[in-house]
């Protein structure tokens, strides 16, 4: 089974290691996992190149994360960044270890030498063992984007996703969000393919509007689900009105959609053929979505359980391929 | 008193923290320094631009340098080049400590935001306590300029000068050393007039040929040392046939001199007036050029012994003015 899934970071990144873990159990593989990581939240700071998402995967499957925060690498020192801020080097309000930032000096050496994102991303996941586990990252474009935060108020003013999400925890109120660069970006080698030709996509419970909404504005990629014969399943990122994790109401309330499940749902109808939500959430209904409340929690509290969400949503995309 | 000094690394930062340390005794202050340093070193590794004599001055001057190597931070960890390991990312021969990776990440992103060196480095000795020492850091020069050896043999090949002294610990045969980037350069801002309004200039007992030899190498730095009122003292860097550390001797033997301090004076001769000497070398002479031994060995075992020669270049100097 080849299984493609759209993903951001943390939740994204955590569901995909359940699912992982979910089809290590089975006795029907091996399954070929493609991941197409967000990388609207890419920002360069101090000269390096950061992509918040592909690091958070990259760690998260490769068994290096601080799981207590859900990113940034497990039993890091920050040694750089307070040299950094001795040298009055800017900004200090997005938090780099030593072991993070040799990631952004290897993918900045590389993409400085010519690589594109997908060679640097390949050549970085080699080093977390993606490849053994029959595990393919891809960033959504080789292209550069970014996602910019127009804030609403008198003052038109713009200012980098990173420094509304770090900084502000997304307390400022949003006018629209903007991607720039994505008006010249590309789907990257492969991505396309990689929806068209899987068996299930899924889609994590990542942030409807700057992770999953993201990607699914990539020139292609929207098509490519409305086209792709595989069942297209879904994981809710909202439980009775409420996020499972980071800020995805005020992203939602920033593009005038309620939080709630119904609601991200309604988001992607033109492709979403299932979807999996908590029991809280039971009775909702979309139009043209099957949808399933999962036997416990949509909660991943743990491997285990991210690995039991993951199989009920390859559950759910079974019972769409033989009706 | 305005004392300018030409300086490569660990010898010229040492002699340097111990001139300081004797002008401070002194009561006839206050006595600025202008130290032109040595840029031939610079590297660019992981895409990162490294200053290894400005480095050394920086970190030696302010106090932070690893005393026992005499080059890199006290106390430092090597968490960035380790994950760099990891990754693959090369070259390897070229040890970065954390602390030290950040003074790189900071020059290489202002460079990267168009700030020339000399403003780099200004940043960067604020942070080390330079001004407030009344020590001005210039760099020789703002244009990217490295020395690279093309080493003898049949098959003609050039190595960064670098891998030459630290990865081949300047074992190799020498054909000849090349400063790629030298004939677009220019000395950067206050490099000249600080030597032709010099009450004193130094020499060091640095490398006369890979640093000494590289700063005389910028356009216009021979000519204003030729033309200064101001007298000339070198300290010599060879005691008694042999490098008082480092590689010279090889260096030497590459540009066909002999390592002798006679001959090292001797390079210097259109605009040396004066050159300390170790008790060893007594009875040496170098046409047009003022000798005097130390009154102990020209070692600078520790910061006192080396204020002490840096005291007895400057009675030299007063010497040459007064005669």
């Amino acid at each position: 089974m080849h299984i493609t899934a759209l993903a951001g970071g943390v939740g994204g990144a955590r569901f995909l290691r359940g699912l992982r873990q979910h089809l290590d159990g089975r006795d029907d593989g091996p399954h070929d996992l493609t991941i197409i990581g967000n990388t609207g939240d890419d920002i360069t700071l101090f000269g390096l190149r950061v992509c918040p998402d592909l690091d958070t995967l990259l760690y998260t499957l490769g068994g290096g994360v601080h799981e207590g925060q859900g990113w940034g690498r497990a039993e890091d020192t920050f040694s750089v960044q307070g040299e950094l801020a001795a040298y009055g080097a800017v900004p200090q309000w997005f938090r780099l270890g030593d072991l993070d930032i040799a990631t952004h000096i290897a993918r900045s050496q590389w993409l400085g030498q010519g690589a594109t994102l997908s060679q640097v991303t390949e050549r970085l996941a080699h080093r977390w063992g993606l490849p053994e586990q029959r595990i393919r990252l891809l960033p959504m474009t080789d292209s550069p984007v970014e996602t910019h935060v127009v804030l609403a108020g008198d003052e038109p003013s713009a200012i980098h996703f990173q420094e509304w999400w770090v900084r502000l925890q997304a307390s400022a109120p949003v006018d629209r969000f903007v991607v720039a660069g994505m008006d010249r970006a590309a789907a990257a080698p492969g991505v396309l393919d990689a929806i068209r030709e899987a068996d299930v996509v899924l889609l994590p419970p990542s942030n409807p509007v700057v992770s999953i909404g993201i990607i699914l504005g990539v020139p292609g990629v929207r098509e490519a689900l409305r086209g792709t014969a595989a069942p297209v399943v879904g994981v809710s990122p909202i439980i009775g009105g409420a996020p499972v994790r980071g800020h995805a109401d005020a992203c939602l309330a920033a593009i005038g959609v309620e939080s709630s499940s119904a609601a991200v749902a309604g988001l992607y109808t033109d492709f979403l053929d299932g979807w999996l939500i908590d029991p809280a959430d039971r009775g909702i209904t979309v139009p043209g979505v099957r949808i399933v409340d999962h036997d416990g929690p949509l909660l991943m509290t743990s491997v285990e359980t991210a690995a039991g969400i993951a199989g009920a949503a390859l559950d759910l995309a079974s019972a769409l391929r033989s009706p």
